[in-house]
Parts: C-alpha cells; sequence; structure tokens
C-alpha cells in the first residue's frame, strides 16, 4: 500500500518548517559551546542571543524574558515548581495554586507531585461543557483566601477539544492581588495571535515542534522581575534558571519557526479554519450523528482543532481503522496515549466515561490540503461502521 | 585575517561526527510523535528504540537502563536529586551524599541545592595534588556511618584536568554497603574505554555534544532497579522518570555519535594522546616553565587533556592573546567561563590563587591535527612574553 499519507494529528507534533530545517542544518557544523569566551564560542552566543531577540520580537516580549528549555514539559515543570517556591519562600502562607480540570499532563503532573511531595494546595476548577474555565469558581477560589495562592496557571487553549481559555479575565482576577499567572501556550502560538506583554501573563510556555521547529527545544517566558527557583542546577546559563549547554542548532531553528508560524498565523488560521469547517460539515453528513466536542467552531476554538465524538463506537478503534487507511489522528493527547483512559478534558466538560472514549481528535496543519479532508470523508463511513460492528459483538 | 581556526577545545564541545549530522538530517523531515500510536508515530518511537538499543549495546548496558534527557547537566540533576529522594523516601536516615571535591558544576551546584534547600548532608571529599579522589577518605567517611549514605557521586574522568577516577575502587567500597553510585562520564565516553555493567555503577551520565552528537540530547544509564524520582514530571515517557515529547532526530545523531565514537575510541585515543604529549613537550620547550597540571600523560589521564600551568601569566590574558592569533582553548570548564573565578579543581588539587588563574587547557578531539599544535606552538612564546609583560606592569 503505497497511499499517500494523511496527516491530522499536528496538535501532536507538526512537521518542521523548511525555513527551521535550513536554520538548524547551518548550524549542525558550526562548532563552540556558547559559553567559552573565544570567537567560536562567541559567534554560538550571538546565534543564541539573536534568536531570542527574535522570539521575544514576535511574542511581544524582551530578549531578556525568554528563557530556553528542553521543550513544553519541562518549561510547564520550570513555571509551576520554580514559581512555587519562590513566591513560598518569600511567604510561607503561599501554599496555594489554582489550575483547571483540563490543563495538559505536564501542567497536572508536577501539580500532583507539588501537592504529594511538597505540601502545596492544588485546585484544579472546572470548565463548562464546552471546555471553557468557569471563571467565577476561580474568582470564589481566590476571593476565599487571596494571600494564599501562590500561582495561578490556565492554558492559553486546550490541547484535545481546542477552546481558548479566558487568559484576559483570569489575569485581570489575579492582579487584583498581585498574584502571577502562568500559562501553557503551546497549542496556541503560531494558531491565535498570542502577545505575552499584551496578555498580562507573567510566564507563557512554548515548545518548537508545535510551530513547525525543532523537538527539543521550548521557552518558558517570564517575566524578568518574578522570582522562579531553578530546576536544574549547573552552569548557571538563562539567568541561572535553567542550566545546561545551550543547544544552538535548535535555538536557532526554534527561532525561525516562531518567527515563520507568528508572521502567517492569521492566514494560516483563515485557510486551516476553512479546511477544519469543512471536514466537520462532510463527516457529519456521511456520520449524521458525529458531533464536535468543546466551542463550537469559531473565534473561542483553535483553528485547526476537530475533535469529534462517534456514538456507538470505541476511539482506540477508529483510529487503528483509519491509520490502516493511511490517515492518521489521535484519541487525545499523544502524550497519554498507549494508555486506554478516557480522556480527563472530556470527564471535566461533563462527558461520562462512555462518551468520553468515543472521539477522535483531527488537528490541521501547515501542511493540511483539502486532500487530506477528502480522504477522510471517503474512509469515515466504512471506518465507522467497522468500528461500530466491532463494539457490539 | 582569514587564518585557518585552531580549536583546541574539544571538552568544552567537539563538532559533530558526520554519521551524527547525517543521521540527524534524515530525521528532520520525519513526522510523527513517538507517544503516538499511528503509524507516524511508531515510526518514530522505532527510531528511539533503534537509538537505545545501539546505545546500550556500545555502553554495556541494557536498553531499558537508558532514559534520554536533554543533556548532562539535566542527566547529572536527575541522578542527583532522583536517587537521593527515592533512598531516603525508603529509609529516613539517609541524608548523606559523598562526592568529590572536583566535579563539574552540574554535580557540585545540585549538590548545593540539596545541601541547602532539601536537608541533604553533603560531603566533598578530597583530591591528590594530581586531581584524583582520595580513596581513604572516602572510606573513611562511609565507614562513620553507611546506613546514612543515600548516594555516591564520583566522575569518571574531571573536565578540567583529565584526570581519570578510581571508580572501581569507588564501586567496591559502595558495594559492601549497598550504596548506589552514580558517576559523570561526560569526559570519558569516547575517550577511555567505558562499559557501564562492567563498570559496577548504578547511574552513569553521558551527553552527545562531548562525543560528536548533537547539544540537547544525553542520557542517564540507570539500572532499572534502582529507584529514582523524576525531576519533571508530564506525559510518561522514559519509564515515568522524565517525561518531555522524545527527540527523535537528536536521540537518532546521538546514537550515532555514542556507536561511531566509542568504536574508534582505541585509536582515536591513541593518536590524540601523540598529538597532545606532542604540545607539551614542544609547549615547555618554548616556555620552559610551563607545566602540566593533573596526572601525567599516560593512562590515568584523559588522551586529548592537556592542562598547562604558565607562572606570571593570567589565564584570560592568555586565552584572549592566543584567540586573536584564531587558536581556541579554556581556561577551564566553559560552563563557567565568563566569570572569572580560579578553578575550584585546582583550588582543590592544592594550587594556590595565584596558580590557579595561570593556567590554559587545550583538548583535542577528532578534528585536531599535527598543524593544531604546529600553530600553537609557533604562537605560545610571544603571547605568554606580551600575556607576562601585561602582568607585570
Amino acid at each position: 500500500m503505497n497511499q499517500p499519507l494523511v496527516y491530522l494529528d499536528h496538535a501532536a507534533t507538526t512537521p518542521m518548517l523548511p525555513a527551521a530545517i535550513e536554520a538548524m542544518t547551518r548550524q549542525l557544523t558550526g562548532v563552540g559551546n556558547a559559553s567559552s569566551l573565544h570567537a567560536s564560542g562567541r559567534g554560538a552566543r550571538r546565534v543564541v542571543e539573536e534568536s531570542r531577540e527574535t522570539i521575544a520580537r514576535v511574542i511581544g516580549a524582551r530578549p531578556g524574558d525568554v528563557v530556553f528549555t528542553s521543550g513544553g514539559t519541562e518549561s510547564d515543570n520550570l513555571a509551576l515548581k520554580g514559581i512555587f517556591w519562590a513566591r513560598r519562600a518569600e511567604d510561607p502562607r503561599r501554599t496555594r495554586v489554582l489550575s483547571t480540570a483540563i490543563e495538559h499532563h505536564a501542567v497536572l503532573d508536577p501539580l500532583h507531585w507539588l501537592a504529594v511531595s511538597d505540601g502545596a494546595d492544588v485546585e484544579l476548577l472546572p470548565v463548562s461543557p464546552e471546555g471553557v474555565l468557569d471563571l467565577e469558581s476561580l474568582r470564589d477560589s481566590v476571593a476565599r483566601d487571596p494571600e494564599s495562592v501562590a500561582l495561578i496557571s490556565v492554558m492559553w487553549a486546550n490541547n484535545e477539544v481546542g477552546s481558548l481559555q479566558p487568559v484576559d479575565e483570569v489575569v485581570a482576577i489575579a492582579a487584583e492581588h498581585g498574584i502571577p499567572v502562568h500559562t501553557d501556550a503551546v497549542q496556541a502560538l503560531g494558531q491565535v495571535p498570542v502577545d505575552f506583554a499584551a496578555s498580562g501573563v507573567d510566564a507563557l510556555t512554548f515548545t518548537g515542534h508545535k510551530v513547525g521547529g525543532p523537538y527539543g527545544v521550548g521557552a518558558l517566558v517570564v517575566r524578568r522581575d518574578l522570582a522562579v527557583s531553578a530546576l536544574v542546577h549547573g552552569g548557571g546559563q538563562e539567568r541561572d534558571i535553567r542550566s545546561g549547554t545551550l543547544d544552538v542548532p535548535a535555538i536557532a531553528s526554534l527561532a525561525a519557526a516562531v518567527e515563520e508560524s507568528v508572521k502567517h498565523q492569521h492566514e494560516h488560521a483563515v485557510r486551516v479554519a476553512a479546511l477544519r469547517d469543512d471536514l466537520v460539515r462532510r463527516v457529519v453528513e456521511v456520520v449524521p450523528d458525529a458531533h464536535l466536542h468543546g466551542a463550537p467552531a469559531g473565534p473561542q476554538r483553535l483553528p485547526g482543532n476537530a475533535h469529534l465524538g462517534f456514538p456507538g463506537c470505541e476511539g482506540d478503534s477508529l483510529l487503528m481503522l483509519l491509520d490502516a487507511r493511511g490517515i492518521e489522528c489521535s484519541t487525545g493527547s499523544a502524550c497519554s496515549a498507549g494508555v486506554p483512559q478516557p480522556s480527563h478534558v472530556l470527564l471535566a466538560m461533563g462527558c461520562d466515561e462512555d462518551q468520553a472514549r468515543h472521539s477522535l481528535r483531527f488537528s490541521l496543519g501547515h501542511s493540511t490540503t483539502p486532500s487530506d479532508i477528502d480522504a477522510l470523508v471517503e474512509a469515515i463511513g466504512p471506518v465507522v461502521e467497522r468500528a461500530r460492528a466491532a463494539k457490539a459483538r
């Protein structure tokens, strides 16, 4: 079977952009540790600092705000633990961390660890059936004892159902009490407008391989005047917040990808949203009881996200049957895939276990074409039929 | 000035091997998150697991022992904190960590943090004037209260002066009491024979960019039956010890570099040691009071390391004067360069501050040629003369 691959899993990882591959390839033959004092070292440092400036410029931050890390998971861990530790060290009453029930595991798992191993009092606030943080709950929780809140962490956009979160309102609530806000913008950057300074958040996570850059590199953008305790100690790189030899080729490539994806964000979003809307409409034509989870397609949803429920099917069966036809998608987050558990996101949105299991996420990206949608629409009818037959047996 | 670059700072970072560049380049155009269940994801996973098997085979480990990380600093942090936490959780009496005074900052700084923030009782054991751990001190320290030792961490070879450490004896001492041993083998792998199982250590750090692989990737090789608490929580990758999306291209490239550098280790060591011996002999001919720090050139020293003292000079001046002539070296670890402090390694070896400041590290590698040595020998006389004149002013 030499069918062309239909890749509809860009939220798990998206192919590198040509500019990012080029930037990386150019650096691979270089030499020089960016901490070395000689000419090669200074040259490597220059690449790093120019990359930092590029990223800062296109995301509305100052270069000094950008701390390079190994990716989204490390950035989230650094933000949550590092800000929690620093804020509690300043005032021991600050033991609470407020977040949402629909965060990525890269946020939920460090929060769980802080609760179990470090005495943090973590509250995962509820969301609406459309997958949007309930602001009243946040307001109430903060008001109960504002002095005790070390940190609020609310993702910019959900990775499974694509719902954008009310980050502006979260910032407004937090600002009344001087509470720092972190946001995981891994899924948002390059898909919707993201401006660090304008958003008012204090710390923001993004990662390379979701914006057409490489794996293994990302950043925590964090206001310079916010204390962050280090998670990884050593040579003192990155404001002493994140030690480790700087990955010059990956950082150059990351900057190229961020610049390119932010520059083309609007036209990308328009193009991909149209494809996504076409996908949803035509799939529902073929499978009339299929339905979109999360926010309606529109400004409150990531343009490339179509998360659909197929009653009477197992998501895993659908995924495998589509895969056998060369169509690749996901049942949820790639990072927890492999473990057949119902999605915590869908459960938090009020789905029952059965509903949470009958879902597929199609996520579109820069390489998605109309023919990808055609292929899915052609396949989905027989695939759903077979999955229902399998489940009914 | 278009002089050819004479790069004698391979211990800071060494150029990528062609096989490593090729392996990485091949993967850059791929797609598929190694945690995804579809064909692309399974393909990415296959690359990761084949890389893991290659690395395990050439370093004498089992594939399940290899935990991929973002590099040496993270691996050291994970080993020290992760093993300390797990061992103390098993038995609260285990509060001591024994290490040496000449470790890299990637070991010293997490140890300092554990001592200050987490109640660890850290002992940095003394070394001989040649930069070798004093085994009697280790034996005495362990014997004082073996039950309280959570972990021993001793580097395989020192990054500044190149002295190999008595890892076999450390393992023997630790084994009497069932104490786990970690070793930072960042400088050793590919330079001297390193066999994980044969060494008897429980955990071993190495990193890509010191063996001709990429930056931003490394591993902690750690026995599967040794409990290690995670430092970075999230999707549960890498035995739940190290979460984060796997960096497929970098891992493939790392495996290529490790395989290549270990395969050619012996001939590399012979060739590079001969060049190093030539360098030392001829530099001392030109500057008669220059002298080698650390172990004598021979089996107790890294083959590519020449760490020389130049009385009456500032190391930083020498470095800059050589750099102006296109010759690149270091005054010590790249990771603490930029901060003009005397080396903690030389101080631990009994040098006074002045001696510790008048030193340069020349580190040779796979791209070093006899003409690099010729260029240094030609430059060193006038450079030392100018540095002495500058200091005398």
